[in-house]
């Protein structure tokens, strides 16, 4: 908890009342509670795109101040971090903004609707030298904590295959009408989710340096609107399988899929080592599956989250009690006030969300070229 | 969210900053971002058992003020809900002095360290007429919600049979010393988890009228506190097998096991009805396993938790994206809200946490005397 | 695989072509090409109600003479061994008539309809010195013989705790008629698969000393026969629960439920010790999930069959192919032709399946005494 | 059973007593007294390298004589249909000895060394107009005509994906010796195993059009020999994943893996419907998964194989019993025997694994290439 005495005050400042905005709200209002941290997160000011839906907001989610104009509540001195969960269109220019204005951005992924927007973002920030953060949430799990150290530790040998994917069935209903997802600048299923996938592989095995890939579009039309007669042309795709090499040499597979009927959230990897072997699925978040060792009592074993597993002790001292999905926004926002307040990057950052959407359009590139792609941007 | 025009303001005042404490802080800090609730909840004061431990908690927790003196708490103006987290010797004097003062009483489980004494707080409370909640998270999972709708509306027919459980291994190495949980006034497994699987059968299935139990002691001395060489004598269970047969004729078994090692949170059932069965285990608390249909299609399915199971949506949108065991929490300050605001009972109440200690204090008799053991209390 | 030179003819005289007979004439002849024996099985002579039947069953089974007399078959110099899979009423019989001629005898489970006329069985047997075997072949699963070397060995230290079930749903519904298994002479669920879960909990822990069971007749009555407007009354049990001890003191619970809906072959176990657990099920009877070890990377592992597994080799060479049912009674045939020639106990024998059948009567007892009852014979 | 009166004398000749030959014997053993058939098989001739082998090979599996001579085999009058289990570079020579004698053939997978050899047996197979059939058993498995059965009736919806996969771990040791699965002859991990699951995908949604693989070699090198020092060189994947395109249109991906550490035999696939999806591993061969419907009850159900998954009930009358792989391998035979009597393709015959080898080719070819590349023979 909070040493008071000592305490940095920080304050946020949150963009957007979505789903993604009221989950930082939570988190920021909850994680002075489970952590001990070198600043006091305070929730200073909240922007929506109208006064009233700001003061709202603002109510409901324990904001002192709102606004409808984003650029003022990123000049406001109360204002230390800015927190983007506005439509991707808008993270450019705001987090452009934020950087100018020598804030800390949090933003929600992807980072922007291309990769050559991202990279300006990204060459901005670290010109600036400010500190940022994307929020691909997934990764601060605790037990792909766990997979990480695993991995890396050599403790399963030379990692020889990957072999990855991100399920979901959101858009399996063919009457599933267009969405920011399915316009162009959304990216598809590759970008939305396809995103995650990916930011977990190099979490875990490192960078992904040439794919071939096959995005379909599975529904080439779609309702223009909810309940919209009308049908407008879907470019974007619905599944994505895509072979993968690791700068490392390390071989495997991809798939991004919203139209993955019967799957919830199957954002799940298998690394399979020399010597051994982790398993993860998301739809089974406080699970990881290891196998290690030989011989008559080999076998995939199902460790469970606990406080042996950091930082799951923060929010409950013994196993068995899970984690949710909202937990992980805390251990994200956690990561992000130390990271504000003592320095040092709060990864994933903007240059690692860059390398990302770069691998993104690499196979988009190689679909559409039916060829193999070498992702631009390695070795920047 | 929180329509602030017509807000109630409810005060609470909480006792204890342990994990529990922490836990209510947290809930009462999130809910109303999450739900639409007919009061606000402010964080009124914290009693702990020194000033600087209150004072520290108050801060660390969000509370606006503090003390050192319980019974000023729940004197104050500003508290309108007391919530006890306080060792379970205590409950009975500070819930009394909380009906006493006519305020909202919201109590962790167990209700009190006999029968007797969660008899006066039922009775005391009910002469009152306020409103109380006992701590029985557990059945606030939306997965539960589902698996009592499905039982009760005959979906799987007439219940022809209980099989529950919980079973954990926080006491299952036997230099696990003393502490309040292995004290005759603790009541041993059956008390500390047992309570909480006797409370599901009567949430899913009804009242439990006769038992006849086995309850084991497995290590009759530990070490008499952390670190200590001197043993002392244990009195309680470590693992209790029970059958049982509810009031309606149902019969079945249970079982309370803190030393189940490989366990962490095995907090199961198994119902089977003449045209189906649900199953669920705690250690995976976003799944519930339906058996319905026959034939060459028939099997048990998973059911994943998603926006069809209310409350799940006030946390995501989406189904896969988990809840967690603090979201059980809020979950359950929500209805004491609701109940606190709105009138009428918030199960489980101290009449219904009396009748889960009157069936623990009914498994320790059958083992004791060797014999089936009506339940007191049936038909009051 | 059989070493012509040496061995010796062993001629099998099987009564009985039902499910079980036909399962006895397939290991018989699988068994020379799979395990290296010490004799070789001949397939000499089939019993069955008519001279037709026995005929027919003979050509198909690969018999190489026939009868409808099954004395004779019982008296033929040219049969060795004499497999019983008639009705449970007949095992007394036709096992004494072997017993008196000498014949090695195979006999299906349940040994008989009571305990009297197995004790009289196995007094019969062991005077005799012939060799005897009971075909409860679940034991003769490679993966239970590693649950029970886990637990004999230490391996998860001093066993604290047994849970054992067997449930299916053959009897779930309230329109099957009676049949042999509902007569009082069947038994019930208790004696027709509780056996199954009792001999393993035997074989894997030792024998059970004391019980406190509640007998459920869930279906009070059932067609008189299929098909049948006629109902008659059921006097035996749907379901039981059992409290037991082991005569090591050891605690723990069975079920045994021929109505449990959703369940096909859950003959189950978790059996907990100081340092680890083991669990099963023969819903997937390759697998055995062994919890070991402690700290971060602690969790069940799943075993799967392999060739480190004996005698699963004889089988496949490599892991992942999979024993079915119909391989453990070949294994079964194998132990029981080494005993035939090379002499020693074929476990389980009678003495072993008296065991289990006093202790089904034990909990028969105990539910209509209401009451703890010790099970006759310990020590015997 | 076989009805003796009416049938026709099968005479079996077997070449080869490994693994596969025993399987076969076996199987030919086993199979009239679990099916009704409209053949006798009779085990007539056993051809192994050696006399003596092949002496001691008839006697342990039950074959009426033998011979060191496969071609006197082929040409006895007494065998009806010529098993082939020998190494796969005498598939061709045998199968054509045994085409141009007018016998059924029935060879073991993979058909022949190269596409090539395959196509001239196919060729010579269908001018001569025997019955062939291929071993690829695991197609024979009850749950996977149930998910044939779904896949095509449209009861998941039109198909929209797949994802298969077959991994086992016998090559993940760098240690592993080179053996005739390494040599350039074997085809590697992609022709090994990478077959069964491309016979799968065809069996299941239709024929492979377009692949795009990746063939990696982990390995460079392995002791030429078991306990060899000397290194020898590999030419073959150990690996491969593997972008298909359906000549449907419906895309997915395959992975060929004898290095995934921790695997048994994942066998695996999910095939994704717009209504629905199945899924299944050869790890758990008796349960299929399948998600159908939609709301607060959908879930994936764990379908048990039973009765009411023909031809499950010819070897247990009721559910939960279990297959095991040699039972696939009876099915197998029964199928052939039918073809063989009563005329008719035993699939998956020559043709068929002829278009299954020419797809393995494809992805060695796009591997080497870097290129997609259209499987030859479509359309064939």
């Amino acid at each position: 908890m909070v040493d008071i005495s000592q305490s940095v005050r920080v304050g946020i400042g949150l963009i957007g009342t979505g789903f993604m905005g009221r989950c930082h709200a939570n988190a920021f209002g909850s994680v002075a509670g489970l952590f001990d941290l070198p600043g006091e997160p305070v929730k200073a000011m909240l922007a929506d795109v109208t006064e009233a839906a700001a003061e709202a907001g603002a109510a409901a989610l324990g904001f002192e101040r709102w606004t409808a104009d984003w650029q003022a509540l990123i000049d406001d001195a109360a204002v230390d971090i800015v927190a983007i969960t506005a439509p991707n269109v808008l993270h450019e220019p705001m987090a452009m903004a934020a950087i100018a204005a020598g804030k800390t951005v949090y933003c929600e992924k992807p980072l922007s609707t291309t990769a050559a927007s991202a990279l300006r973002m990204m060459e901005a920030a670290e010109a600036a030298g400010v500190v940022t953060s994307v929020g691909f949430n997934f990764l601060r799990n605790p037990m792909i904590a766990l997979a990480r150290e695993i991995v890396t530790s050599g403790e399963i040998g030379e990692i020889t295959g990957f072999r990855g994917r991100h399920a979901e069935n959101y858009m399996a209903d063919p009457a599933a009408p267009h969405s920011f997802r399915t316009d162009p600048q959304g990216g598809g299923a590759v970008a939305d989710i396809g995103s995650h996938i990916i930011a977990m592989a190099r979490y875990l095995v490192g960078p992904i340096a040439e794919v071939s890939a096959d995005c379909v579009t599975l529904y080439p039309e779609r309702p223009a609107g909810p309940g919209a007669e009308e049908m407008r042309r879907v470019e974007v795709d619905d599944m994505t399988h895509a072979l993968i090499r690791f700068a490392g040499g390390v071989g495997g597979s991809i798939e991004a899929n919203w139209a993955a009927t019967g799957r919830t959230m199957d954002l799940s990897f298998e690394i399979t080592g020399t010597k051994g072997a982790v398993a993860f699925t998301q739809e089974r978040m406080n699970e990881l599956l290891l196998y290690a060792g030989s011989g008559a009592r080999a076998g995939y074993r199902r460790i469970e989250a606990g406080p042996s597993h950091p930082p799951y002790g923060r929010f409950c001292p013994a196993p068995g009690h899970h984690l949710g999905f909202n937990d992980l926004k805390v251990i994200e926002v956690a990561d992000l006030i130390g990271s504000h307040v003592e320095g040092g990057r709060c990864m994933p950052d903007f240059r690692e969300a860059l390398a990302v959407q770069e691998t993104v359009e690499a196979m988009q590139t190689s679909s559409q070229e039916r060829c193999w792609v070498t992702v631009p941007g390695l070795g920047r």
